[in-house]
């Protein structure tokens, strides 16, 4: 996720004053204790109220037992935690230089029940050894039984299919949560930036109208609370790492959200944020250490420039500023390499997969945390879930930059990283420098066709995520001029060329943006979301004959890749495309596709002699498009500017 | 080297002759048999004549004590070949499917003399076991001793500089070889094509002039015999492997050459051609044996799509035509498979680094040839000259293509090469497009940095050969607009990055060229190399004032450059532009450089403390470019569109 300057210039405004100093937080901490509720928090009347303790819940029987609990309350620190429950036992308890938090790391033994534990937490009445120890507070903690199978839980593969869409801009299922109390960020659906009212109820609705189109994976953007003033639409500004925006619904709404959609045969990936927080988040009011922060006392902004990572000649400044700066003054920048910090943002993505049953997770900047933390959490999600995916975010069109933090690669420096699977940002260049130029580029499939020759960079290109667009660009139906003809030509290369194949919802509609970047635009109201809405792209009320007939195609494509084995798992041959026309192969035991994308703009006599080495022999396809049957003869006619997908026999 | 469109559909025309049927040429070979010379053959009077011997000469002591002769003549196949002389052995007797051919594999002991020894080619009388031998033919070979330290002869390194020219546009030293008598490409100034005079007496008669502009290596194209009717100024289509093109001299005349250019500091680099030859080729007459030549029979042209050898997906057909197929008619391509043809090219690449007392070879169209035979060719001239360097031509913009090829890169698919240095073709694209813009980028001195940031995919950046342009390329300064403080950028940035720097002759005096591709006009005459020149290089005589600043600043530059042990070894600290100016470091344990390119059209104050990871408190410096001292402040003055080089103290 990027910033656009609008955003950023607009929130310097509103939020300079997020960076007071840190006395004035503590004061305020004091005088707003008391308002801040926790559902788990049993506090006592006491001088020592505790105001959160975050994992509330764990899970017995974790590959790694141990788990650290985040405990904030005025003072604390000069409290001890003590629990008494069979199988848990506290094995060290760290302080940091804020006097009002406490981490307690637990060891879950595997023979413990489930139940909801107290942790006490003991003051003693004076120094000396004789003397009684009190108990000052205490908080609940839940101690949970897993799902049955939750460690091997598959994680999307190339067999799937992803949806992304965001919650706010999807479908408003339940007007009553447009607006809350404690939520300064209105509904406003006539303000590109503001909020339209989308939430989970709108998209478990519509999980029908996802499955039907083929798609068997669904990626919302961040569904966690962001209580910023303005866009907080977007979700990537957090405030609460633990806790649904009550827009969107409940914790509770997200479970029942991802059961139904299983049920569906989709699963869902949660986009997470490890590189930043919203500039109200709680720590804020009270950071857990002096630096939990990068840059916490001047404001310096990230410069951008990934490569720094990679660089052998980098500067150590330009280094740091791009990992440790900001992106704008209301997204502070989490310093992962404290400790704490780390183990905290390990603790919450593992809390999601399990409390929500997960099946994947889309990493958010991905590289612009601090790269020892992202080996480590990267490592620590695939141990506890070995057949999980996890795909990150490293938006360069540079492939040598992406391919570093791809699992499996031989990396110059040594690193490690843990991801199966990171956003493909070089197709997504190709796709449009293919049928439509630029990037320095003419119209020529060749843009494709190097890109992909470029696999060889990769330790796992299959698992590489592919996308026709997302919410950080332009919408592709504008990008390619509004031609239906090259919007299927694009689809077709999405839907069965290697990786996992992403579509951004609406995209089956024909919905348009500026060709510029433009968030609010690009993040358009899916029609018929909303009560009233003229259009209905659910029921397909008053949708024009062009994009019912785009979703049919949409539906015919992504419903047969689900069963096309040679799709998910086949090895792909392609072929030098000439005449700007790029045909290639792809095949497994079961089965043999043969696909040719023409973007040329006249009709071709394909001459298949060119292609024995993988037609080998071939006589009769099935045009998968148009479920046509044809018999191969030397030359096969091709319409100008289409795409055939041939199932051949 | 590249053929343009011009030429080919030119050459096309004329040499669709070249490949008639073989029958035709055995029998037009019995014919002109009598008429070929070859100096060290004594061919006696008899039905078996000797034509050919290759190579005619070896030497004592090689690490490898094996080389195979090419003997050629018409039915010696029937004959069996003897030697006696003390120390070398024949060890075996090839047959190839071609009658007229002999290849004999000698073992030359390290103890035998130098010596001129004799092969005796014997016809049994006839087919009982007891007749007696007689001696059909025979042929004189020269066992030769080495030059000290000849195997541990250095080539090139980070430390040189390398002044590319192209011998028959140069400097025309002997009016008296301009035309000769067998070669129907007469001299023809007039022609951009055409044979213009340059040669060797003309390079030795200048190596003075050379030499003081502070390079230190000189690559010729090359200067092997080209019996071309067309275009055989460039020298890329070898009609005779082991001989000077008369035209430009004798061997001896190149020997002469090389050993005045040692004495005044300078290697050679002599640019081979492993993957074709041109279709007067002696072999074209009477191939080798049938399967000599890729696609014999039916003309296939290359698709130039090199990245089908590194690509997981390709079609074997694309990697067949690419590799296999030919530059144009007038070109034919080798099939370096065949073992002869194998033994053939790496013994003539020794034999030229031996013979000739070379420094480095430049390899042209490197990854034309096939992939295996490159790596056995590579690693065999490196396995006999450790220290040697070899700089191959790989043109193409994707560094992962270039990088595959580099001695020590870990491939993909395990390809091991031993070519230490390739021609950066990324940094030259840079160049480009960070001064004028152009390849899909904006004027932008990030083009250069996020070049050089890609660094890390290579095995060995270091040994990379950068330059500013070459002889299949719009000239530097034409393609800068002609702008001569953009060139003094192009220059400086050539002259400190990290690399081997490699100047194209005339960019020193702003030769011009037009801006797209233009093989005659780009490979103009160097003004002075001819009698009655108006304007003279290298005396001076009449050049502008521009003209005589650039050759001044080339001087000045890379004369430093020659003692500058930061820019040789040391090591490269770079920071991301910012206002289009890019600042660089150099530095090892006794030196340390500031580079600046300032590419912005206004002047800059530059804030020094940005630097200070490099700087490390120094507080002097001295500017080369104008030997002026500085004392460091806290901002630097940078004059718009300009360089700085500082010494720092």
């Amino acid at each position: 996720m990027r910033s656009s300057i609008t955003i950023r210039s607009a929130c310097q405004r509103f939020f300079d004053v997020t960076l007071f100093s840190a006395q004035l937080r503590i004061l305020l901490t004091t005088l707003i204790a008391s308002v801040v509720t926790m559902p788990t928090v049993n506090a006592q009347q006491s001088q020592y109220q505790i105001n959160r303790v975050e994992p509330a819940s764990w899970w017995i029987g974790m590959k790694n037992p141990e788990v650290q609990l985040m405990v904030h309350g005025i003072n604390i620190a000069e409290l001890s935690p003590k629990i008494s429950y069979p199988g848990i036992s506290i094995t060290h308890v760290h302080r940091s230089d804020n006097p009002n938090y406490l981490f307690i790391d637990l060891k879950i033994a595997d023979q413990a029940k489930p139940g909801a534990l107290t942790i006490q937490f003991l003051q003693a009445s004076n120094k000396t050894k004789n003397s009684t120890a009190k108990v000052a507070s205490s908080i609940k903690f839940e101690l949970q039984t897993r799902r049955a199978g939750s460690a091997q839980r598959k994680g999307f593969t190339p067999s799937d299919a992803i949806y992304l869409l965001m919650p706010d801009r999807f479908a408003n299922g339940d007007t009553g949560n447009d607006n809350q109390h404690n939520y300064s960020d209105k509904l406003a659906r006539d303000v590109p930036g503001g909020r339209h009212g989308g939430d989970l109820q709108g998209m478990r609705q519509h999980l029908n109208y996802i499955a039907k189109m083929g798609f068997t994976m669904v990626w919302p953007t961040p569904l966690v609370e962001n209580a910023q003033e303005i866009n907080s639409y977007h979700g990537y500004a957090a405030t609460d790492f633990y806790r649904i925006d009550p827009r969107f619904g409940s914790n509770r709404d997200y479970q029942q959200f991802v059961q139904e959609a299983k049920a569906k045969n989709i699963g869902v990936i949660q986009d997470v944020v490890l590189n930043h927080i919203g500039s109200n988040h709680w720590w804020m009011k009270d950071l857990p250490s002096k630096d939990w922060l990068n840059f916490p006392k001047q404001y310096t902004e990230t410069n951008h420039i990934r490569s720094t990572l990679q660089d052998t000649h980098a500067a150590q400044i330009d280094k740091q500023k791009f990992a440790d700066g900001w992106f704008v003054k209301t997204m502070p920048d989490l310093n992962q390499r404290n400790p704490f910090l780390t183990k905290y943002l390990i603790q919450n993505s593992l809390w999601w997969i399990e409390f929500a049953d997960l099946s994947g997770l889309r990493t958010d900047t991905y590289s612009y945390s601090d790269k020892t933390f992202l080996a480590s959490w990267s490592q620590r999600v695939m141990e506890e879930y070995p057949q999980f995916n996890i795909v990150g975010e490293e938006w360069s069109m540079n492939p040598n930059i992406v391919a570093y933090w791809q699992r499996g690669k031989q990396n110059h420096d040594g690193y490690r990283s843990s991801v199966p699977s990171l956003m493909d940002f070089a197709t997504y260049q190709a796709l449009h420098a293919s049928l439509v130029g630029g990037y320095g580029k003419d119209v020529d499939m060749m843009s494709m066709y190097e890109t992909i020759a470029n696999d060889f960079i990769y330790a796992d290109p299959d698992n590489l995520t592919i996308f026709e667009s997302n919410h950080d660009t332009p919408r592709i139906f504008s990008a390619l001029n509004e031609d239906v003809d090259l919007n299927k030509l694009a689809f077709t290369m999405l839907a069965t060329l290697r990786g996992i194949p992403q579509m951004f919802y609406g995209a089956e509609v024909l919905m348009t943006s500026p060709k510029q970047r433009d968030d609010g635009k690009v993040r358009g109201d899916f029609p018929g979301g909303w009560e009233g809405d003229e259009v209905n792209a659910f029921t397909g009320k008053n949708l024009s004959a062009a994009q019912q007939d785009m979703q049919n195609f949409v539906t015919r494509l992504f419903n047969w890749r689900k069963t096309a084995s040679a799709i998910h798992h086949g090895k792909l041959l392609h072929f030098i495309p000439e005449n700007n026309c790029y045909v290639y192969f792809r095949s497994d035991a079961k089965q043999k596709v043969m696909v040719i994308i023409n973007r040329n703009e006249k009709a071709l006599q394909l001459d298949l002699s060119r292609f024995n080495e993988a037609l080998q022999g071939s006589q009769r396809a099935i045009e998968i498009l148009n479920n046509r049957a044809l018999v191969l003869d030397k030359t096969l006619h091709v319409n100008a500017k289409s795409a055939m997908i041939l199932e051949l026999h």
